[in-house]
């Protein structure tokens, strides 16, 4: 048995900036829904492509959702997970837009045109680390180059 | 950019057998959840232990609930997810509580009393997998012993 230990905003703040793919959770009417995604980080916000008939395109405008990143390691029975959650808005702005394309790392893996961009403001930002002596920032999901 | 393709229901029962922790999505009255969680499964259900004062104790009787598990290789561009759907019930009955307790391979990382067990029904079942040529059971989270 390990205790539990929370994240600083700090802390959670690295591993979402050093990350590249999480989860994002949305409610729909018959109930909610788990959504694998390549992200980036701006402005204290994550930012996630997607099409208009998606999951998040049908469901994600005006909605609060939760974004999710985590190091799970079995063997150990240890890691750590960060969510985020915030009300998501559409970014619509042509220049913003603009901007962010010039700034995006990870592109989609996934085939098919995702011109949307979903933006969720760290509104709520929360971290835990299971096990004892584990560091997180030796658990990144991928060491993104500075 | 790689093509996406659905993981057949064997596919997906299978990385679910054989995985050990993945996280459970709730919404709540103020917006979704994601928690990560140790899980097993039993009958074509996924079991979840938690406490009675959790998010899932709180707000996960009866509830639509989706338990997701991945492996998502950034470096490769390739990986797979598998989600379940199904309204989840709290297992109180003593000698189905004993039975399970019987068969739980995974004990909780986390301390604490997590009495109460949480069954998703695989009443909904979807899996994907991106990237060419990746065989999803060589990424499993973890293989476990047959």
């Amino acid at each position: 048995m390990h205790t539990t230990h929370d994240l600083t905003r700090e802390d959670c703040a690295r591993l979402l900036g050093a990350g590249v793919v999480g989860r994002v959770a949305i409610s729909t009417p018959n109930g909610p829904h788990i959504v694998p995604v390549n992200y980036s980080v701006h402005d204290e916000s994550v930012l996630v492509r997607t099409t208009a008939y998606s999951l998040l395109g049908t469901y994600g405008r005006d909605a609060w959702l939760c974004f999710e990143i985590d190091h799970l390691d079995h063997e150990h029975e240890s890691g750590w997970s960060v969510a985020v959650r915030g009300r998501a808005t559409f970014v619509t702005d042509l220049d913003e837009l603009a901007s962010l394309g010039r700034g995006w790392g990870p592109r989609p893996w996934a085939a098919g045109q995702r011109t949307l961009v979903v933006r969720i403001p760290w509104t709520e930002v929360t971290g835990r680390r299971l096990g004892a002596g584990a560091d997180p920032s030796q658990h990144l999901p991928v060491q993104r180059p500075a």
